[in-house]
C-alpha cells in the first residue's frame, strides 16, 4: 500500500479514498489505516438516515445532498446495502437517483456490502467513516436500507438518527415493534402530501413523545420529490448536533463507541487466531474430527479447543 | 440444578422441560443440559415457519399443531421473538392464537426471547430444539417472527424452512432482494381466497424454480382460517424430511451444524473470559484508561488486549 494514499485522502482526493476503502477488507491493512488517519478525525457530523422500503429514502438524502451542497457543506454518502448471505446480491437500484451528485467533487458516494457480517452493519462502515472524517467531509450520511438489526445498529455508528415514513404505510406499528422507533433522534414524515398524512404525523408526534427524554425527537414534514420541507431537515439535524455538543453527549458517545469498537476487534482478533490455531494445530484438528464422527458433543469439544487456544500458545 | 429434572425432561414432562430452558441462559449449566440429552437427540424433525407479518403464520401453525396431533404425533412449538434491544419489549400478541394447544400435554409451547443475540436466533434456541428432541417431541416446529437475518439464521438450526407468504403483499420483490427466497424448502401461499393469489402463485413458482437444485422448493396453496391445504402442507413437509434422509443431506446437515454451533461455542466462551480478565487484570484495565482518554485508537487497543489474553494467561 502506497504512503501517498493516505496523504492524498486526507486532502480529500475521492480516488485515493476510493482505492484506500479497498484496503479496509484485510485486517491488518485496516489497522494501519485507522492509526494513521485517527488523529484527523472527530471533526464530521456523522447522520444515519434509515426507515423501511418505500418511503422515498434515496429522493429525500439526494435532495438534502443538494441543500447541504448549496450551503458549501462537503458530504460522504455510504449506502450499507444488506447483502443476501446466500448469492451476494446487493440492491443498487436506488443508487441511481444519487447519478446528480456523482460528478461534484465535494460528495463522496460510496455503497458498502454487509456481507460477511450479521447485524446488517458492514464491519468496515465504522472504518470508512473514519477515513470521511478525516478527509475533511463535513456531514457523513450513512443510509441503512435494511430492516431490523441493521437499522439499531446504525445508532451505534452514528450521531444522530433520522428515522424515515410515510402516510399510511401501514406498518408503523410493526416499527414500533421492532424497537426502531427508539433509536431516532429525528422523525421525517416524507410523502406529505399523501392522504393520511395527519394521521401519521399525529402517530409519529405520540411515538416521538414517548422516547423523548432530554432531547426531544421532532417530526420533520417533508415532500422530497417537489423539495419541500429539506430546509427544516437541515435545521432538526443542526439541532440535535448542537444538543450533543452542548450537553457534552458527544464526547460521551464517541468515547462509548470507541469501547464498543475496541471490544469488536479484540473478537475479531479472536476469531482470526482461532481459524489460524485450527489450521495449524494438530491437537485441535483431533477434536474437529471426533466432533464430526460423533464422538464429542459441541459443548465439549468447544471446551476442548479453548483450552487449547487460551493454555497452549 | 436437580438431576431428576433432566430425567424427568427426558420423559416429556412439560413442567420440567420448562424449568429446565430457564437453566440454559447460564453458560455452565447448558453445558452440561446438552452433554446429558445429546444421546437422545436426533429423532425429531425440526421445521422452521417463517415470512413477513400479516400472512397468517400463527394460525397457520395452530391448524397446522391440530392436524400433527389429529395423527398422534407430539409436538414442540418455539416461538422466537426478535425483542427490542432497549426497550425488551417482546412481540406476545399473536401467541393467544396458540391457547387451544396450551393445555394439550402432547405439544410444549414456548416463547423465546432474541435479547441477547444480534442476528435473531436466540443463543439457545439451539439448545431448546435439542431438549425437545430428546424429550421425545415427533415434530419440533419453530416460529421466528424476525426479519432479514434472523429469517436467514433460521436455516442453521433447523431440517425444514417453510417460508409463508400471502397474494397482493406487495413486498414479494423486497423479499427476494433480502435472500429470504434462497433459503425456502416449502413456500406456502396462505390467504389463497384473496384477489390476485394465481398472480402471486405463479410468481412464488417462478422464484422458487429459480432456486431448484436436487429439490424443488414445491408451492403449497392454504387458506388457514378456513383449514384449508393443511394436510397438503404436511405432505410436503415429509417429503422435504425423506428427501433429506435419501439424499444423505439430513446427516450431512447436522454435522455441519454441530460445527457452526462448536465455533459459535468457542466465540462465546472467549467472549465470557476476555471480560473475566477485563475485570481482573490491572493490565488489560490501564489499556481501557488511555482508550478512553485519547491515548490509545481501538486497534492499538485491542491488538494489546488480545496479546495480553492469549499470552498471558
Amino acid at each position: 500500500m502506497d504512503k501517498n494514499i493516505i496523504e492524498e485522502s486526507l486532502q480529500g482526493n475521492s480516488y485515493s479514498l476510493g482505492r484506500l476503502i479497498t484496503f479496509l477488507e484485510d485486517l491488518d491493512k485496516r489497522a494501519q489505516i485507522v492509526k494513521e488517519v485517527e488523529p484527523y478525525t472527530g471533526k464530521a457530523h456523522v447522520l444515519g438516515i434509515t426507515g423501511p422500503p418505500g418511503v422515498g429514502k434515496s429522493t429525500l438524502i439526494s435532495r438534502l445532498v443538494s441543500h447541504l451542497r448549496s450551503l458549501d457543506l462537503t458530504v460522504g454518502l455510504l449506502c450499507v446495502d444488506p447483502t443476501s448471505p446466500i448469492s451476494g446480491g446487493a440492491l443498487l437500484g436506488d443508487r441511481l437517483r444519487m447519478e446528480e451528485h456523482s460528478l461534484d467533487p465535494g460528495v463522496f458516494i460510496r455503497s458498502l456490502a454487509a456481507r460477511d457480517h450479521l447485524g446488517g452493519v458492514s464491519p468496515t462502515t465504522r472504518e470508512v467513516i473514519k477515513l470521511l472524517d478525516a478527509s475533511g467531509k463535513d456531514i457523513i450520511i450513512v443510509e441503512s436500507v435494511g430492516a431490523g438489526q441493521a437499522q439499531v445498529d446504525l445508532k451505534k455508528i452514528v450521531d444522530t438518527v433520522v428515522l424515515v415514513s410515510a402516510p399510511g404505510l401501514g406498518d408503523s406499528i410493526q416499527m414500533l415493534k421492532a424497537g426502531l422507533m427508539e433509536i431516532a433522534d429525528i422523525f421525517v414524515l416524507n410523502m406529505a402530501d399523501r392522504e393520511e398524512a395527519d394521521r401519521t404525523k399525529r402517530e409519529l408526534e405520540t411515538a416521538a413523545s414517548r422516547f423523548a427524554g432530554k432531547w426531544k425527537p421532532p417530526v420533520v414534514v417533508t415532500v422530497a420529490t417537489r423539495n419541500e420541507g429539506i430546509a427544516g431537515l437541515y435545521q432538526a439535524v443542526t439541532g440535535h448536533w448542537e444538543y450533543l455538543k452542548e450537553s457534552g453527549l458527544f464526547d460521551q458517545r464517541r468515547s462509548e463507541r470507541n469501547l464498543v469498537h475496541t471490544m469488536e476487534l479484540v473478537h475479531e482478533i479472536l476469531k482470526e487466531e482461532v481459524e489460524k490455531r485450527l489450521e495449524e494445530k494438530v491437537k485441535l484438528q483431533n477434536v474437529l474430527k471426533k466432533l464430526k464422527a460423533g464422538k464429542l458433543d459441541p459443548y465439549s469439544a468447544a471446551g476442548q479447543i479453548v483450552e487449547v487456544i487460551l493454555r497452549d500458545p
